[in-house]
């Protein structure tokens, strides 16, 4: 996996961080499921054991494209006052990037310090103007709907501008959490997150 | 990745098979997605259109240890007609190995053709006595207590052993996930499907 970190910005570990991972109606699950997953173990095994997070929709009852539904935290909430809003991609992000309304409540999030998105997400992020001159990437069958929305897209799993960091296809929700385990933590708390989950991607 | 497949029987892709897949208290949530993603693919891709499936609980309300919530489709059912019932793993698999009632609702899957499990989902596949008799796998911390309900814990990323297919840690649900893919489909399928993820496990 090649990582774009020559312009990392190290979060300092005494900051307190709270996340805000982004649900929508045709999601892709494991675009979410696969950052959240190691990023909360941070939690379980007390390597940021005072880290929060919220899980936001803009409508109450969120499901993927087979119906399988997930209950937000919190809805329609300003997304100002968190340190980072990640946002998965899945189908529904197609539409979700012409919807002014959704994009509009994306926007609030401007003052969080990161930006992050997976997949499709991308879309989403550009849409709410967040990859404006920024390197970024995103599916690979959709680099080019986001050649518009950045600077220029790359083909790596990972890309980090400065406060936006944006991931490729699915399975590379994987590797973005354990980047953020490793750039929240440290890499060894990354190290004994991916041992746990024995992840070899 | 290491398969013992000399044991396989195909799954044939006229037969219209339903699967189960349980969720409960303390569940890990990559354990499920992971072999929900793509092995949904198959009916979004209409490799099996026909493919269907419930989430399944014994109780109602179903969340991880940090209150993330997903809703069932379908509560305290019998588990009997199911082609496939598919068990994850998580923290809450150590104490319900031990619960009557809940193994006892798993012991209804008897009739079930495939048994499947991922993680430490393999202690309750073995808890209600599916496991007897067979090779088997799970997380690797957990060997030692998945040994006294099957013949041989194996160390393989995924063990077949006649009807039941159980896989080790987390991550390796992504991978259980494609192997199915290719047992219901075949490996053109699986190979599409794993593409579209863009998964290098």
């Amino acid at each position: 996996m090649k990582l774009n970190r020559g312009i990392s910005r190290p979060y300092a570990k005494s900051e307190k961080m709270k996340l805000a991972y982004i649900i929508f109606n045709g999601i892709t699950w494991v675009d979410f499921v696969g950052v959240y997953e190691p990023v909360s173990k941070l939690k379980s095994l007390k390597c940021l054991p005072e880290l929060e997070w919220d899980i936001c929709s803009f409508t109450g009852s969120i499901t993927d494209i087979f119906g399988l539904e997930l209950k937000p935290s919190i809805i329609r909430n300003s997304l100002a006052d968190y340190g980072a809003v990640i946002i998965p991609g899945g189908r529904g992000a197609w539409e979700l990037q012409f919807d002014k309304d959704f994009i509009g409540w994306i926007r609030t999030a401007e003052p969080a310090k990161f930006k992050i998105s997976i997949c499709t997400g991308s879309l989403i992020l550009g849409a709410a103007g967040f990859l404006k001159g920024k390197l970024a990437t995103t599916h690979f069958q959709e680099y080019e709907n986001l050649k518009p929305y950045c600077k220029r897209v790359l083909t790596d799993r990972i890309v980090e501008d400065d406060n936006t960091i944006t991931a490729g296809a699915v399975s590379a929700s994987i590797d973005l959490g354990l980047f953020l385990c490793d750039k929240c933590a440290g890499p060894e708390a990354a190290k004994e997150i991916r041992k746990r989950m024995d992840y070899h991607g």
